[in-house]
Parts: structure tokens; C-alpha cells; sequence
């Protein structure tokens, strides 16, 4: 198909493919003229890929990069591109540092729970410093951070990883691989949102006007 | 305080607070001379909500922007903030729409689905539209969509859910709900991805070995 086609169909503008094709996260169609180029399913499947990781997955085009190259080589297992996907996940600008010995207090508690629960997390997963800054700043605005508090969110994660790796498969190869895991983390994330404004309703009581832009 | 002090207690560089200061998302400071001003706490605190919102919250500046005034006008409920808050959390650019014919399908799906479960949702809640996009797209993958499915997704909301709803408080004002509940979501996300990352490698095999960057 010819990359007007390849736009309609997915939804991505000629340009942006075009910058897909400079930046290579997008193969190079076959050429049939000086200046035109034939493209395939393969293209299709690869820039709604790359849509689904920058668009619902908000990754940076380096994070998209390197989920690519785990994808291409073709040589990882589901475990160690869950590790990439995961890597990749991470906003580039992470929040500020708080004060040295509020962090190395807080990595002191992240390494103690992770010990506590048994999951294997490895020492450089980037997991563990997210963790140790968002605890931080909570435990700034007022929110206690012991291990009893996060209970429930490892209960939680431990019941729908358990579910989400059953329903993952190697169908459709490690790109499909990829979007599902994406997938299933944004669904929760939705749901979860859509839980917590019922619930935070049925406690302080519920506004349905449509939310004001700004209130001026 | 000066530009520079305010730059370094916040970690964030001084370009980047005259950015802000000129987008309007920080008040001016006191005028001291012609070409200095004076900052005070609560510019220090504004800023690390906007890094905040910018970093870990990964929200554009138009988002930001819509946070803060809600923040600001002082006019909201906390219900009402929290939707201010999910609307500014769903990403700027959505996936391309999947056929007319799987969307209006997948629609109708997510609305028997809210339905049964029973939480309000509002006719035009940003949520609605993001699940059906997330449906449509684990639908094309292989994944089924049913409401079984999503049972102990729901379970899991609504017990973070509750928990975190009675976590939260007045205290610190609007700015510090706002925080409270961005911090909460990405707190559980990372939790998630340390379990996804152990069980699945409890079902495929570890690789403990630091993931290539690439595998060229």
C-alpha cells in the first residue's frame, strides 16, 4: 500500500509516519519509484504499536526505541522484556529529589517491604527508586508509610499479575506481547479512577454538575 | 528568597521557573529591585506540585494548567477535583479510533459493564471513552472481553479504592488532595509492574541477567 493508505488505515498523519521512517522505529517501505514506496501489514501493525506505546502507554520516542530493539532482536524472553517494558514505563523526568536522608531512609523501608513480600525485584530494577520517591513524597504530604499501608496494594498486585501472566500468551509474537501488557496496566489504571471518584462520591457527597474548566 | 535559592530547593532549574513564571502556572514573585523579585514558600510548593504533575503524574501543561485553577479557585468539592484530576491524567493523544463497528460495540459493552457494577459514572466522564479505547485495542489482540474478565479488576479498584478515599483528607488544602491522589495511582502502578515482573518469570523462567539495552 502506498503511505497514503498507510495513514488512513492507521489513523497516523503522513508526516508523523514520515518522521517514524527518519527516526528508523519504522522500517523503510520497498521502493517501486524514485520517490515512492510500497508498505505492508507489517508497517501497519508496527506504527499502531508505536501509537499505542506514546499515545495510552505515554512513553518518550527513547523509551519506544528500546521496547522496539527488545522487540526486533528477538532473543529475550517474556521476562526480561517485561523488565524493558517496565524500564521503559518510567517518566524520564522522575520528581525531584527530597532531602538525602528522607531517600535513604525511604530506599532503607522500599528494600525492607520488598524483602517482607519475597518478590524477586533486581537491585537496579527502576521499580525500586520510583518507589522510594513516590513514598517520599507521600510521607511528606502526611501519609504514614509502613508496610501495613501498602498491604492492600501488594494483596491487589499480587491477585491481578497472577491473572494478567495466565492470560498472557506468545501469540502474536513479542509485540503482542508488548500491547497486552500495556493494555492490561492502563484498563486497571481506568477502572480504578472511575472507583475512586464513586467512592470518594459516596464520601463527601457528590457533585454531578459537568466540572467547571476554571472558575472565574 | 531569590530565583536561584527557590531553583535550588525545588530542584528545578531556573530556565524552566521563568517558563513557568511566564506561562502563568506560578505567580510572580515581590518586585525588589527592577530586575529581581523575592519567592517565598508558597512558590516552593507550587513548583514541586508541578513537578509532580509534569513528572510522575505525566500530565501535559495544558492538564497542568487545568489542575492548578481547579486548585486555585477553591470552589471545588474534593468529588469534583478528583474528576478535574482523571481528566487531566488520560493522555493528549488517545489511540486511533479501531473501526466504527468494534467501538460502538465495545461502547455498548463498557456501558452494561458500569451498569452492573454500579458505580456512578458520568454520560461524558473521559474514563468511558479511555476503557472502550483499551477494550477495542485487547479485543483486536486476542484478549477476550468480558465482564468476567474485568471481575477482578473491579474487585481490586474497589477495595484500593475505599482504602484510599478514607486515606484521604483536607489536610494541606486542594494541592495536597491533588497530590495525595496522583501519588496513590502511581504508588500502585509500581507495585504492579515489581509483581507482573515476578510472576511471570515464576511462569516463563527468570533471566536475571541486567536486560540488554539492545541486542545488536
Amino acid at each position: 500500500m502506498k503511505i497514503s493508505k498507510l495513514s488512513r488505515l492507521s489513523g497516523v498523519s503522513v508526516p508523523t509516519i514520515k518522521f517514524y521512517l527518519r527516526e528508523q522505529l519504522l522500517p523503510p517501505g520497498t521502493l517501486t519509484a524514485r520517490n515512492q514506496a510500497e508498505y505492508d501489514e507489517t508497517h501497519l501493525s508496527r506504527l499502531r504499536l508505536i501509537r499505542l506505546l506514546t499515545g495510552i502507554g505515554m512513553m518518550s520516542l527513547a523509551s519506544v526505541r528500546e521496547v522496539l530493539a527488545a522487540i526486533d532482536c528477538n532473543c529475550l524472553s517474556p521476562h526480561r522484556l517485561a523488565q524493558v517494558v517496565n524500564r521503559a514505563l518510567v517518566p524520564d523526568h522522575p520528581m525531584p529529589a527530597a532531602s538525602a536522608a528522607a531517600y535513604d531512609a525511604a530506599a532503607r523501608r522500599v528494600g525492607e517491604l520488598l524483602d517482607e513480600i519475597g518478590w524477586s525485584v533486581r537491585p537496579d530494577a527502576p521499580e525500586r527508586e520510583s518507589l522510594v520517591r513516590v513514598l517520599t513524597a507521600l510521607e511528606s504530604l502526611g501519609v504514614p508509610v509502613e508496610t501495613a499501608t501498602f498491604e492492600p496494594y501488594v494483596d491487589a498486585a499480587e491477585r491481578l499479575a497472577v491473572r494478567e501472566t495466565t492470560m498472557q500468551s506468545t501469540a502474536g509474537g513479542a509485540s503482542a506481547v508488548v500491547a497486552r501488557m500495556v493494555l492490561f496496566e492502563v484498563t486497571f489504571a481506568v477502572i480504578r479512577r472511575i472507583a475512586y471518584t464513586h467512592f470518594l462520591g459516596q464520601r463527601v457527597g457528590r457533585d454531578d454538575e459537568p466540572p467547571a474548566k476554571a472558575c472565574e
